[in-house]
């Protein structure tokens, strides 16, 4: 009974992720009852994306140019390297404004803790990076993953695949979060904040 | 730091009803990361919206043709109307193949309680269908909105405006839904279900 564009509309994106067929269907519905120029907004917008490409040294996005922003700035340290896992990690990052060197895009984590096949590809390609660029060796490989078991875990392997490349490997400070309470921390951060105590 | 083309998607998309900043930026980067076959499938189901227009008779979707599907079909009842708020909720009753009049899909009802002009229009749209093509009397008018404060509401102001212009003016029964508990029923739907007793 739903006219055909609607129902393929429906069909795309409800493969979406955090879109499924109820969110889809409703979007559907209020773009198809958009006026022509804000569809078109919106269809312009979507097209846009075709244009963007993967940095070939640390794999975020980019458009245009060979290398992303990060990696094309000569005032950007080359041997420090923080690897994350998504490109929203990266970003949180740099608005800290305090990580001053350049990245390694992972890709998501794989819920069975094997590192996957992009990002054994990644990885590899940062050992090259290390022996072509930085002389096989890198002052500092920071593992920027997520301190969860699954973040952990791939910390671990990653930090044995490159034992020998970098002066040092770290992993970022755990610890009570700005605005946190204590009250509320569960006890692993506990401890660790413990630990980490200066 | 974010490419242009992501931050037009992620500024045009945060825009839409559920989508947020945070999902149209996941969005973004999960776009951004499909082959361009995927990509250009979502967009041709995107640009497809386009050929959707609203059907002059009952203000549901349709595509082609000058009227919708059920409009159209000639074995549907004309003198009997289903007044809905929204397109879902006529696809809802579309699939219980009960109902075999036509609709009125009225436009999302306003939290403020008072008829929108949209509402206003598509209520006067229908006193003119009456006039013109029922001989100035409805069979039956169906207010089908959801029996809530606000549908509760908006239900009597329609039903004063097409006083004298229906044979019977009637809206969905209450009770308690199939597969429904008694005991966690709230006391409004229990008082609806002895009421409608049969």
């Amino acid at each position: 009974m739903l006219p055909e564009p609607i129902r393929k509309f429906i069909d795309a994106f409800s493969r979406l992720p955090s879109i499924g067929p109820r969110l889809a269907t409703r979007l559907a519905f209020f773009l198809s009852g958009l006026d022509k120029n804000n569809l078109k907004e919106l269809e312009d917008a979507f097209a846009g994306l075709k244009k963007i490409g993967r940095c070939p040294n640390c794999f975020f996005i980019k458009s245009g140019g060979h290398l992303c922003g990060i990696c094309a700035d000569p005032r950007r340290e080359k041997n420090v390297i923080a690897i994350v896992e998504k490109e929203t990690d990266l970003i949180s990052l740099e608005k800290a404004r305090v990580f001053r060197g350049n990245y390694l895009v992972l890709g998501e984590l794989a819920e069975s803790g094997t590192l996957t096949s992009v990002e054994k590809l990644r990885l590899e390609h940062l050992k090259e990076r290390i022996k072509k660029e930085l002389g096989d060796k890198a002052k500092e490989i920071i593992i920027a993953l997520s301190p969860s078991t699954l973040g952990d875990f791939t910390a671990e392997l990653i930090k044995n695949e490159f034992a020998g490349m970098s002066e040092k490997i770290t992993r970022l400070g755990r610890g009570i979060p700005t605005g946190g309470e204590i009250e509320f921390a569960d006890e692993e951060t506990l401890k660790s904040a413990l630990e980490s105590r200066n």
